[in-house]
């Protein structure tokens, strides 16, 4: 399979848009693959606009058709825009207490080659996941949160995740981390809440979902932001529950659901099918 | 078809209730023919039944059968029990404001017998739903809400309705009703609220689902309470939603949503399939 | 809302295609608002593309910019290629027996503006619906099938119908029709199916699926062809039973599906979102 | 938690049933938890019922119980029934080629303590899958197809079973397995076919509902019989597809329905939720 990029744009819309890019590409040899676009408004809305290409017949390296795009196609339409490259996969670590289903979801699913990315590390407050991960042959951290308290084991983690991090997934790490831990990786941390957000925000979310009775259950992938459970949401579903479900059923069906919720969502993000606007998502699949 | 007669109970759990109950029953020639229970707990919970049995070759009256029941097993088991008869439909009542597809969708089901009620009325606070009413053979009467204010319209309502009201269903009724209004018909009041119940209540919920980004939107049918939105959710329902939907966009789909799960709840509430419990309910379907 | 026009390519996929004719759009003052496309195959496959634009500030004609470009781009790609308008909506006629749910959702949708279409008439065999579509204020015509049969029902049908029909719907017309009354309508017939196609093709698919045992019924809308039930399906659903519902229970549950199937095969064919390609469809929704 | 025991019955219906079976346990110290009935018939039917109690405080011991449960109520009904027991798990084998996914969903299940049985073996046609299996502490034995035809594997794999096996699942085994392999296994066997049955029999069932432009895909869990892919259906599901997915993303959206589809069917199984009647199964959950 032949390398792919994907350029994703957002800019104020007005007409001529799609047809500079295309032309711009088509005349420097990119063949458009899949072309996606949105605009929030019929006139004078916000304009997203995600296109994905064949590079190998291009007449121009990668960073000379970004220097052009931006001077040519970019500054013209105030575009907000960016290009990512298929054979340049994102290098992605994950966070991970000891409810372990959602990681051995995106450990699996990365064995099997359907998670586009370099899984550089895992890493955990406790030591039951290493043996599980270890075994698919990626490297476990354990950073335990002691006497330092968080800040200490916060500090320990950016050490080890290093300044080269394009994805971070918090898989179900039950700890709340700082803004100042997240501020380096801005849009690019993501988290699997286990409720239908925005109900049940906060602790135990399965144990609110049965004291109300609720007739479904959900799980809501979203980026994390400093508020917590109010990041802009990429992914959620919900099952169908009833009075027979205990707490603790809610909580088995609810993993199901945080597996796959999760993996969905860490899939489009990888192959950079979200756009981040205020704190909503775009979402082209 | 024959009448059926239907059997709720709601005691603390023990042994020898099923073994005492339908014993009772087929000593008297009732022949069951769909039982469901549930207990919260395996030892010590609450206790849910629901029978429904033939009545034709029972050896005594209808009123016989209650006294007997209520001495010989109802009282040795602390027993809040029902009994409820196919051929003594429940007379029903549609409340209902400007937006018609759920009263729509319950006149028409209504028509082809499948709300097994007697529907008495339609009261609205607008003209329009008249004609459309009317031509399906049910009164309609229009109940402003003037200078006299809300206090004006419920005591013409209650009025309207009568003493005698088996259910009453707030088919997208617009206007907050007083407990007061509520208070005769206790847990016989059946709301349709327009979103994924506690998610967004309050006004304008599919404008508040849009600013939240949710990529899933519901609909809530719950008895009413006191409290606002709160009250026992008898059925959910959620559909799935992009980044292209406006807001008009999920209003035309909520409104799918909220007629199939108020259809449900109330069809479900005629069958007397729902048995209310704290601020829950268990529904045997 | 002003006039939206939109535009059905479907040609060999090679390089340039979206460039040639967002080019050709933009210079003549249509601006897109929608854009949709899809390749069979990375390379060498087939190309199918949805655009669509508003017509306000355009510098031609319609029938200027048609056969501008049908010069200048369709023929260069050599483009199977279509323009619709949004004002000028499509002449549509429904038939129908005796089962009329399908219908009803229809004609209610129709009322409500959901349906972009210009409903022309009912054809039935019975009688029966008469009164309910001419409430709406549709003709009904009633063409019984008699002594003559089929062909001369047919014959009538043909003649009610006119030359000028844009969509024919199938709503539950119990009669198989011959190839030669669907021959002028081509790909413009959609019809309802009660089963998951291709499961429990012919007669009485509840019927089927409840001897089958199934856990779950179906509802399929497609295009109708000279081969009975396997035209290009349009749209799917499913709904889940259980060992619990008789024949009549997935009647009743399947006319749910049904008409909510239908009504979305009928609105996206209505706003130009299908391209059919050999015996399977391309749905831009 | 105390052990429970399950009763299932399979009787002609008539009067007086469920108060014998209940009243019996009940005097024997049986504690009910659980009980669900069905009846195909108002008057006339078959009768299915089954029964939890707890067994802690029974009377007699669990031989004693049975023999007069046989003697007092199964003969006095012409009853067909069966007690299991939740302490004495069932002795389960799974049967596998090189797709690997099921195995692992039912393997991953069985280390959560998510499978109530005791999984005795994995048996396979292929050497990959050793590493994975041996991994979760469960023995595995290859059995290759050779020169020797399917009958001398057959015959080996029946010699690793043993006579002791009380399920068999085949998680994909590619290879048709003859009526005499399974005869020993009654409605023992349950099998996962990737399409949703009937349709898509045979062969690539994805690559047919590719071909056939299907807007949903499904799989089937069933209970294997002589006749290939026709046998009792214990569980369904189905996932929504477009014209962008190639049969390679069938296959892999399909992989995440088996999975799911046959650890909801096992599970059940294990649970004694199933009793299969004719070609269908009644599934009590």
């Amino acid at each position: 399979m032949a390398a792919t990029a994907r350029l994703r744009i957002t800019c104020p819309d007005r007409p001529g848009i799609v047809s500079a890019v295309t032309t711009f590409l088509y005349t420097h040899g990119a063949n458009i693959i899949d072309l996606d676009q949105h605009s929030t408004d019929p006139e004078g809305g916000t304009f997203f606009l995600r296109l994905e290409f064949y590079t190998p017949y291009m007449d121009v390296s990668r960073s000379a058709l970004e220097a052009a795009f931006g001077e040519v196609v970019g500054n013209r339409f105030a575009m907000d825009w960016r290009l990512s490259y298929s054979d340049e996969p994102k290098r992605t670590a994950i966070l991970v207490s000891r409810h372990d289903h959602c990681l051995m979801e995106l450990l699996w699913r990365y064995t099997r080659q359907e998670l586009p990315c370099e899984l550089t590390m895992v890493l955990g407050n406790h030591e039951e996941p290493r043996e599980a991960v270890e075994r698919f042959g990626v490297p476990y951290h354990c950073v335990p949160v002691g006497d330092g308290g968080m800040a200490e084991a916060e500090a320990r983690m950016t050490e080890l995740l290093g300044p080269d991090v394009d994805l971070l997934i918090l898989a179900r790490y039950m700890r709340v981390v700082s803004a100042e831990f997240l501020a380096p990786y801005d849009t690019r941390v993501i988290n699997i809440h286990h409720s239908f957000l925005p109900a049940f925000v906060g602790a135990d979310p399965y144990r609110q979902a049965h004291e109300k009775g609720v007739k479904l259950i959900g799980a809501t992938a979203h980026y994390v932001t400093a508020e917590l459970d109010a990041g802009p949401i990429i992914e959620q579903d919900t099952a169908r529950v009833t009075h027979r479900h205990s707490v603790a059923d809610l909580k088995a069906m609810g993993s199901e659901l945080e597996r796959t919720v999760l993996a969905r969502a860490v899939t489009w993000h990888l192959q950079d099918r979200v756009i981040v606007f205020g704190n909503k998502t775009v979402v082209f699949r």
